[in-house]
């Protein structure tokens, strides 16, 4: 018969065993958080109408999105889980209890020119709040300690949950009559870790922007200091704006708030070149970042919305969300060996029977699974040295040969795989159980 | 602002969140049931290209395959997780080790017309075990026993798991001389339940089958007795055919090891009626039914194969499997009203501050949760009725208020929101946790 290649698309991911047990378990821990936090889970198809996930789309989505005809439909996949959310608040409206707490964790699709780490399936994890007509500052300021949970669970302490405020830069631009060129402006500012102050200011000059706004802008995005400095700063600042005190008083109840929840000084702080994208957040900004990492860019970011479905509904729902990357994140950390973690295998424990009549092991078997025990046993018919390399090579943790003499005695030794200790005891599940928990 | 409608596709499932608990409780039961018996999880792509898919694919498949092209590639959404599975098999084989045991559950896509309990999007939740070159008949008895715990975890303890071997009805048909009709002969006796035993007798002449051949197959199907008196039967049957031997001496073993795994007489029997699809299998064949509900029909079929991957490598791969179709059974429980579960919420506990300083209800929150209590703290600026009404229409479990009275005191009441209990304890975390756990 003649073979077809057996190919995976790239820019999908596809893993082993043992590295899907890793991305489960990260998998699984966002998940614990977001459950802890008292979120509820929503899972919206994959395949939407065209119409619905475009109704507020343009440009660059237009183009990715992967968008097909089905019969007298004209569908696509969805290419993120904020749009999906839009829709299915404005559909369920009556149905749900507000503020709206839900995660949703799944795959979306962007149409990416395949390269190292860029991805046109993967994982998003999102969580967002949302308000019927309104929704307090101080959920901006509980989010943030949901990231916190989230990196400590993953094993990381040393990440900085960078705060900004939209209202601050909008303020600012208005203050210096450079709301056109806003956008633009934003652009520049948000390259300054990668290209330094002084391109920064040069390509703001080349912006036809007079020298006193320059240098405004350059002092405010350069502003130094702790949080709690740069706010009483910006208290101070001299600047023409409502909109700009609104955001620094807005930025100040959620890092008073912050410390309430518990995230450390050393997790967050006030960066005012945060902007996240140019036209849907309008408040409280984040972006994340591991501190010895920094190369990965950010972990996770989100912030206030005014708005969320205006495309579909008159209702006024305002949110905040933040999202987590996690089929890129885990990619990097793999990349980096920093995947922190435990468990290597699904199975606790392996029987290998060698014996004709199998009863004995089988009833074991199934005795440790209703004790909680996941255990596995080899049954094909193979040498015993092969039967352990399996378990080697699965890295199950422990093993138990039963063969006539453990029949007859009814005493057998539990073989630990990693030290290759081995603690002898009698051939009865709860004993076993007990040994190995 | 002009609105889109917010339209879900038909034959997508879209649940409210209370639905959504219930639907990804069923889901974790299923997984945790396979994580026990030492499978490993696999996530494969969604989209994969249309060549790999429709490697072996034909007729039906194509049909209602999901396919579109995006920049160069001819790209599809898989329409079930065996494909993907042999595909992966062929790409990875020599980084797994044999037998291979995965477990997969994700949502597969099919162009079905839409109607009612009909999903063009949904999730199949597939056990596979893989050997290499071979793989003992023993496996086909651990399957059903898996089935057993599924469906006992799931709150249902009166079902069967009808079993079959399709070389046993290979072999029948050899024995008539009747090979060129076993494809449409399969597809008579398939609709036996339904169409009842006459009008299959009389499908069966209209094929022009001699009437011996006819009354031969006729006993076969309506063959009576427990599955230990058909297994003699057929041991005694006068048939001339190897294969037939082959599959009665299978089905024999399977049932002998199906109780040493622990599944009772009352949950399965051999019915020689069924045959799972026409070119699939080879041997074990499985169907499971609710026995209170037969109208929902299969629950977790599947069977066994002899060469998973053919398509795609030489390696010869034979396995065993089951499928659960989670979408369409849990749509079938939720519309009988058999969800049989116990969580209705996420959060297990709420809290209500009122009073302006938030610290210490949002430190009882964080203390809470390191606790492993999934607690909320309800921010928004609302009545205190309110507040309650949402942890009612939520089904929060617990309730409590903290008020200045409560911060005085460090004296609080847990309400028990489902008997309006009071419980008084000290604001303390720890005294709170135990109290509700």
């Amino acid at each position: 018969m003649e073979k077809t290649e057996p190919r995976t698309l790239t820019g999908t991911m596809e893993l082993l065993p043992r590295e899907q047990i890793l991305f489960n378990q990260m998998k699984q821990k966002i998940e614990n958080t977001y459950q802890k936090f008292g979120f509820l889970p929503l899972d919206t198809p994959i395949i939407e109408f065209s119409e619905v996930l475009l109704a507020k789309a343009g440009g660059e989505t237009e183009k990715q999105i992967y968008r097909f005809q089905k019969g007298d439909n004209d569908l696509s996949l969805r290419f993120d889980l904020t749009v999906p959310l839009s829709k299915y608040v404005a559909k369920n409206y009556g149905n749900l209890s507000f503020p709206f707490r839900r995660y949703q964790m799944g795959k979306v699709y962007r149409g990416e020119r395949p390269q190292k780490g860029r991805f046109r399936e993967f994982y998003q994890c999102d969580i967002d709040i949302l308000g019927d007509g309104e929704l307090g500052i101080i959920y901006d300021a509980e989010l943030p300690s949901i990231i916190n949970t989230i990196f400590r669970e993953l094993g990381f302490d040393q990440f900085t949950i960078r705060i900004n405020n939209r209202k601050i830069l909008n303020g600012l631009f208005e203050g210096l009559q450079q709301q056109e060129k806003a956008t633009s402006i934003l652009r520049i500012i948000d390259k300054i870790d990668k290209i330094g102050e002084k391109a920064v200011r040069e390509e703001l000059i080349n912006l036809e922007i007079n020298e006193i706004a320059v240098n405004k802008i350059m002092n405010f995005i350069t502003m130094e200091g702790t949080s709690d400095e740069k706010i009483q700063k910006l208290e101070n600042w001299e600047i023409e704006s409502q909109i700009f005190q609104e955001g620094v008083e807005e930025l100040k109840q959620v890092v008073k708030n912050i410390r309430l929840f518990g995230v450390m000084d050393s997790n967050f702080k006030v960066d005012l070149t945060i902007a996240r994208g140019l036209d849907y957040y309008t408040g409280t900004v984040y972006e994340t970042f591991l501190d010895e990492y920094p190369q990965i860019g950010s972990v996770c970011s989100g912030g206030r919305y005014e708005n969320l479905a205006e495309y579909y509904t008159d209702k006024k729902l305002p949110g905040v969300g933040v999202s987590i990357g996690l089929t890129r994140l885990f990619y990097q950390l793999n990349e980096l060996n920093l995947i922190k973690t435990t468990k290597k295998s699904i199975a606790e424990l392996l029987i290998i029977p060698m014996i004709e009549d199998l009863e004995e092991p089988i009833k074991l078997a199934t005795e440790l699974r209703n004790l909680g025990i996941k255990t596995e046993i080899y049954l094909n018919d193979k040498k015993l040295k092969a039967k352990f390399k399996y378990a080697d090579k699965l890295k199950i943790p422990y093993v138990i040969v039963i063969g006539e003499d453990e029949i007859k005695t009814q005493k057998m030794a539990i073989k630990n795989m990693e030290t290759g200790e081995e603690i002898r005891v009698d051939l009865e599940a709860k004993t076993i159980a007990n040994t190995i928990k």
